[in-house]
């Protein structure tokens, strides 16, 4: 299995192809753009559809029927214009419709800049449109994650018959690393049961997100949609565990800022203090047990993040009081320094 | 003072036309139109501007246009239109403008029913649209309220050159109390310092959201955005704590919810229980400090709401080990029973 | 009554106010930038509505709503943005509603160019929407006419219940000239009949293009119109008519070709040949009795218009074989040259 | 080769693919949805992309990207949905990319009702859109011929890059008729020097329609088009020539108006009367010499269409003063009676 050099946008784009995806809609945006462009290179050529949409909110609804008449289909875009695909989501979540969702996120808010962020934590994981509703999402931290990641995106939104988000962020869709490509799961996912095929010769189904009666119907979906997020909270969590075990001080981090935190840890136990990196995969359903397990004990937890402080909420309702949390932040598309994390731990350590 | 019947929809309208908003933008939506249909009927009486936009997405641009200008000015709608407008909200972060944005929650996901629900809270307090943003969320429970805090909102908004969402739901909308109108603040905002109003004889303004430079002005913004925001979290945080002192049990709930939770409250002290009702009006900021002394020692802290479990997030922060807390929800529009929380609290008790 | 330079763009917004023309909606285009930039200025001021919607449809159809509700609204745009205006122009004429809608037009076919033109003589006369309709055309070709032209175009608007197209050109609408600002024409319309002023002690109104009974509803919605426009086709020819009762040779223009004309006209006079200019000023309804008056016994007619041909058949249904005739035009926003036309004349004279 | 049964909106689709149609795009709207919902089972199954747009306007700029791209590519609508695609198709013309474009006419103006009409032949012969463009318009009145011009449509689109619009009507869409299939005409169109196929070894192309300088670029342009546009004229009118030889009446009319007319033409013939028909099959070009020969010497021409008079003036354009031309047509979706056509006949015989 040889490895190739792909840029991480391309390698979203491969993976999908490989997972059987042959349907995009989306709408340009930088930092993500190679996305789009690769799908309309590659799946015209494996019989596919790609299509640059109106607009971002025609993208979605686009997903939304692509979904609906059971194919694999994805969208990617970049924070505003995912926070255009808020509605769109929703629906597809009321509808229990699957797909691929990336954001490759800019500097915001508003326009903001084209630098990487992670500024849209808060948005993929506890819901940027309304109702009770959860995405999957997945926080990949290298090339070859953002390809096997994007394969498993399509399963678990299959599996679930939920929308999948593949949170990234501008700088590692730009990076460029050798990776071997991804192979399909060999997963097989029968749709006839609610997909609109054509409803020849068997009774019609009914996709909607509308369900008047309270009481009722909505209050039925929505217990139903709780106890599918339930079981996706107890058997979907991912994370990586990196020399915790016998660390003082555990880093807390998502994707690119993990590698950060993975270069700082490093130097850290170079100089006599050791520190550990806990990196949750799965940010929603988030690895919150394993976390505590983790952190337990710790002399601090240090959690890193490229934004104002948002995962650390969930780092706080997980760990509880079994340890003291404090909370690095970059903002407006600035990364964490290796360095400023080194002499904030070493600060705790005297 | 006289008091007059009204309809809780209307007395938001009536209350922002006292407050001087004079422009509204909004499309239509159940269970909000109310809002829409009396702002038609007043704004031409005092000079003002009512439009029916093509879209969501068009009527939070055109608040943000007359924000720019500024102008005093106001959109509603109820869930689905309220996610459509999560990348306006953004931009309007980014660029500091300040607008009045009412979601009369409605059950969901998707297109859901027309009953009212909270689910939307985290879209509103942890930020639906994209980016390290807040809004400051108010969260009335009787139609008087409705009314004053309309007043305040556009008070707050202009303070902080924030966007500032009334969070209502689809019930309380349309309840008739006997309301008496707020009065003007009489608080005066210079906006010249920002607001394009024509540049005759002075340098010219320019609002935008785009700053490229990562480092330099996306990052001063955003500091600057965290600064005022630690600002708000300071000084603006409101509660109403009800016979919290001698209870053993503490019921936490906001808006309607907190109106079911007075009820069972009392129905309890009746039945020799002792409980009270922390209710947040302001759900960002959140009245953390104030909430975690009401529960301090409590025998449990049970907090209700008409969703699947989301301030039941910023009470577990607030309160961290200080005492056990629980979580009553419905969902899919349908509406917390007294009898349930009574029972559920007398369950405690035993 | 002092004279005032205006450039004609401004001079248009400037009559429409006052023709008592309160709301403007639009969506920017070169080269008439002018006019809203003129109406966003002046609106508020006289408590009027300016507003620049998400896009020439939204436009057209905010217009529709305005004169539904009685109003007097005007719209403008250049060439690719009256095309996107096509779908609402033949509805308000299914509804018989009032609006002026002004073309500055640009070089075509598609986005152009934005120097001025006429090739869209077919979309405003012949109905470049759908449907048996027809608009009031208007084609001055002085900035004093702009906007005398202007205030006429609401009355005719308000009479007939008709849209009103203004059809200048890019040129005329950025030129400077002297103009005395025309005076309200004080015609009062009763729209009491029909507009959607509120229900309150009347019977409703119904404004509708809808009519789904071919056989009675729509035919006779149809033979109405045809009896109107009959009715204008009578009443409201308007042409110049400029020394041509002495003249060998006929040139037939509108707008600034008919400028253009006027010197050539003179031209050819001083070296002996008789000329004389017919110019439209209603292109619908064309003045075709009066152009065949003026035409007979002509030893050429010549039309000359910024495009590829197109009033030409109206002059050919008009004259029919009365006399010969020749058609001479320029295309892409290019102009016709007074040397260009006078050789053409002095080499039918040889 | 087999006769099948097909509806005339069908028979269109089927059509389509024959003739190497892999994309449609379109927005529903009756007396026309057969073909989106023909297009949505087939194209699917022959390596093709059926989409529905969120609009017309989306729609047609779909087109252009495909049409762009080298592909065969086909729209539908009827009548408020085409004079919303009239933006696009003037940008078609001035980026000379081919597309067929299927109008089913409805009754108008505004949204009408969904009878057949004629109404729109201005719009597709003298260009609803804006500047001096042309689209080869096709009319035809039998299922058979929606099917043969279906095909020839897309050669004559691509031989001369125009929009080709088939201009048919609600009733005939809807009519079921025997018909053979056509066959793919054979013919080969090479787009490599201009289609966007990706610009690897070789100079990129460029497709826009805007080009600034007026004097050179679009000047060039338009007068190339000009020059296509009489090459058009002269190689492509089309038209059926019925009994018109010993005719002492003619009668003028195209798609389901001269079915209806034929069999006026037979009654008449049978009562002693010889009238004959004359139909266009091109409305542009317009066969307007082969009409003057037609009408030559007739004692009179009668012009019936389902409008209110709109081809009758090409047919006074064509025939001049060389036969006395009268006109009968029905409005509002309303057909013409052959009773009436020969009531009429029979009166000018007295």
């Amino acid at each position: 299995m040889a490895r190739i050099l792909m840029k991480g946008n391309e390698a979203i784009g491969e993976a999908a192809i490989i997972a059987g995806c042959r349907h995009y809609f989306g709408y340009p945006i930088t930092p993500q753009n190679e996305i789009p462009a690769y799908m309309s290179l590659r799946l015209p050529k494996v019989g596919g559809t790609f299509l640059q949409a109106e607009s971002e909110v025609a993208a979605i609804n686009m997903v939304f029927g692509a979904s609906a008449a059971g194919a694999r289909v994805m969208t990617s875009s970049s924070s505003p214009g995912i926070s255009l695909k808020m509605e769109g989501i929703s629906y597809m979540a009321g509808a229990e419709l699957p797909a691929v969702v990336v954001n490759m996120m800019r500097g915001g808010p508003g326009l903001g800049n084209i630098a990487g962020a992670q500024g849209d934590y808060f948005q993929a994981v506890k819901g940027g449109g309304h109702g009770d509703y959860r995405c999957i999402v997945l926080a990949p931290s290298t090339v070859q994650e953002l390809a096997d990641l994007t394969v498993k995106a399509f399963d678990l939104a299959d599996q679930y018959r939920m929308v999948v988000i593949l949170l990234g962020d501008g700088f590692i869709g730009q990076m460029s690393e050798p990776i071997i490509l991804p192979q399909p799961s060999g997963r097989v996912f029968d749709k006839s049961a609610w997909a609109l095929t054509g409803a020849r010769d068997r009774d019609t189904h009914l996709i909607a997100s509308m369900r008047l009666n309270p009481e009722e119907a909505l209050e039925k979906l929505n217990l139903h949609l709780q106890g599918k997020y339930a079981q996706v909270e107890k058997s979907e969590r991912l994370w990586e565990d990196s020399q915790t075990g016998d660390a003082e001080y555990l880093l807390v981090a998502f994707g690119l800022s993990a590698r950060i935190c993975r270069s700082a840890a490093s130097a850290l136990r170079k100089s006599g203090i050791t520190a550990g990196l806990f990196r949750p995969i799965t940010l929603w359903p988030f690895p919150a047990q394993e976390l505590a397990v983790a952190a337990a004990g710790k002399k601090k937890v240090l959690v890193v993040e490229m934004n104002a402080g948002q995962m650390v909420e969930d780092v706080r309702l997980s760990i509880g009081s079994a340890a003291a949390i404090d909370f690095y932040g970059t903002v407006g598309g600035s990364t964490p320094q290796v360095d400023a994390i080194v002499e904030r731990i070493t600060a705790y350590a005297r």
